[in-house]
């Protein structure tokens, strides 16, 4: 604030208009931050308090399974053998033709699809690539629906272009399976995309075929009728962890105009390392334009293109995964405690996330929570009061240790 | 576009408002797209056509020197014995805090200045960070000033944000050091930033100390008549790029509220990497919320932290450097040629770019060029119309190969 503004201040003044150094729009954000991203930094201060043993920190979505073994020896062996020209140097805003063709044929492998490297825009994680496509696509005053509760970070990408996120309603009686029903009064001529995410962040909760089919239809019958297309954007960071032997269907081949957003962050637990791809197939309508502006927007604001080594290194795991088996072990363990201890929630199939119902506010509760070293996110962080999300993804040692505190508070509402 | 639009369009009709799929904005960007990006393309295939020692492609700033030997080992140390959990792991959003300390004892060492880890940001490279500062700063309509010739990308990150680039005209006369009598003019009361870009691209131009002192003195004035603060941000991904033993003074000292944009693309010849950091000194205004609001905007433009692995190398890298030696003996060998063949140009003391003046018109000179396998960047691209672009960054060869080509193009000029 300039020396005026200050004294005013100072002095009690009323002043008419306040000149702040960060935007206004920064500025509301200071206000509601992410809550996900405090709660890690409180859970990094708990621990170094009380010791990291003592602290039950289930707020991050931090991968605690370790990375494929060979991702190490690929690492050096780039390092080693590639000229760092190549290695360390520009490229394609959208990514090495090498590594996007790699990644087409396994997709192509794996879901029989017909995709080849000009289908795929290698991004600075899935945030990155969302934050491309909706560049690529929005023009201010477009809506982007999604279904509650989700990923809170979706609003600020979608305002992030002048876009509005509008939510379907939370199928809180229906498993948080989507709301068919309220996706067809949510969609209007404003309707530019639909951003789903199967396995689901906050919920677990996994899209069975029929859903896909359902979400399809009502995309198809509303394209028709406002005019023009609505895209289904798929953000699937958690497409290869699911349990009890699910399959989370390919999008692609139920809904010609869908985007794909995947990350490497959890499937090879790599969530520092920002890589990730869009895959943007050749039925998307205007498909060269919106190939061309998805490379342009990369380049435009600001990522450039996705980081050179890691993308290399992960075109040489693309077969390789994380022990999903520990995460399964993890939610059985954990539902396991809130079973016994009558909490409710729904069983999730995928992801590393439990969305537990609370006895009381979910905020009132998440602090009730941290008073015994316990660090849930309130579900009004995803747009879905009334709930925590529990990312299980821990030791399991830390769910073990967590019973005491969770039964306390079972104690405290009365839940037995 | 719909089956409907489709059709009108097939039949010749004309319709009131076609529906496209890619934003107007991107469509409007689509049309003027980088010219450097499309030469570098277009430079591609024309290796692939002629031979790469046939093409003389001065088109892009593609670091040709190594990065230091150091960096191979430093990178297989930190895959070898460092926990996957924190090498490839989310940390805050603004960088590790060991890094961030380490950068800051770095430059505290080499500029006498007082930072610590809380005034450094990890970016995505310097064009990561000057976003994360205009998102932090702008409001729409906004004005952010700099000199031209300008790098053109500082346009659509200023207008990412509903931002207005305002241009100081081209110092020709004066060997395009700062105009500061244009800069008087150019400021208005929706001015919010200054962005300098010292060493510059595209002319190679060191300001001086002298330079830099009115630069703040403007500033400083205008700040006060506008009654409000104007920041400088300083681009600096060529500060290491400098010859003839020129000092670049360190901008923070000069000015309080300067922020700089840092970027290990050049000095350690990593631009694949996307590699960066921002600097907000505690003199900023507001400077709490500035490096709270920074951290945010980093995690909302979808960029979440800079790359975790290439954080902690570039950190163990900080002393280290790239041998400059090559691109000074390029710069003389370049100049030798012009000044032979009768080319004019302002010398180049720093990056690796030479700003040449063009005979004819910048656009139709490039076209020439190219014909004779020379790929140089138009002035306009740079808002300086009139001249080309050599970027030097270049095998020794390739500049003693391109004599042909320049000569050719003296001769079709009469420069001699």
């Amino acid at each position: 604030m300039n020396i005026f503004v200050n004294l005013c201040i100072r002095a009690g003044l009323l002043i008419e208009s306040e000149v702040f150094m960060v935007s206004d729009k920064m500025k509301d954000l200071l206000s509601g931050s992410s809550v996900i991203r405090a709660m890690f930094e409180d859970g990094k201060k708990m621990a170094a308090e009380f010791g990291k043993e003592n602290v039950y920190d289930f707020s991050l979505g931090n991968p605690s399974v370790y990375p494929p073994e060979k991702l190490k020896s690929v690492i050096k062996e780039l390092v080693d053998n590639i000229h760092p020209d190549y290695l360390h140097g520009y490229m394609n805003n959208s990514g090495y033709e090498e590594v996007r063709s790699k990644i087409a044929a396994s997709l192509n492998k794996k879901f029989c699809t017909g995709f080849s490297f000009k289908n795929i825009i290698m991004t600075v994680g899935a945030a990155g690539g969302l934050n491309v496509i909706l560049k690529t696509i929005l023009n201010p005053g477009d809506e982007v629906v999604t279904f509650s509760p989700y990923f809170g970070e979706y609003r600020h990408y979608t305002e992030n272009f002048g876009g509005k996120l509008v939510a379907v309603r939370p199928n809180t009686e229906g498993n948080f399976k989507p709301d068919i029903d309220d996706l067809k009064n949510t969609v209007t001529s404003k309707t530019k995309a639909l951003i789903i995410n199967t396995p689901n962040n906050p919920t677990g909760v996994v899209y069975s075929e029929e859903d896909i089919k359902n979400i399809a239809a009502v995309l198809k019958d509303k394209s028709r009728e406002i005019g023009h297309t609505i895209f289904l954007i798929s953000d699937e960071p958690y497409r290869e962890l699911v349990y009890d032997s699910l399959k989370v269907p390919y999008l692609t081949k139920y809904y010609d105009n869908t985007i794909v957003c995947y990350s490497y962050s959890k499937s090879l637990s790599l969530p520092g390392e920002r890589i990730g791809y869009l895959v943007i197939p050749d039925e998307v309508e205007d498909f060269e334009e919106m190939i061309v502006s998805a490379g342009t927007a990369t380049r435009i604001l600001g990522f450039v293109n996705a980081p050179s080594l890691m993308q290399l290194a992960i075109a040489e795991c693309l077969e390789e995964g994380v022990d999903i088996k520990i995460y399964e072990n993890n939610r059985n363990k954990l539902t396991a405690i809130l079973d016994k201890l009558g909490f409710s929630y729904v069983r999730p199939n995928g992801a590393f996330y439990l969305f537990m119902k609370t006895p009381e506010d979910d905020k009132v509760f998440a602090e009730k929570a941290k008073k015994e070293r316990l660090l849930l996110v309130p579900g009004s962080a995803f747009g879905c009061p009334g709930y925590v999300r529990i990312a299980y993804c821990v030791s399991p040692a830390v769910i073990d240790n967590s019973y005491g505190a969770f039964e306390k508070l079972a104690d405290y509402y009365n839940l037995k």
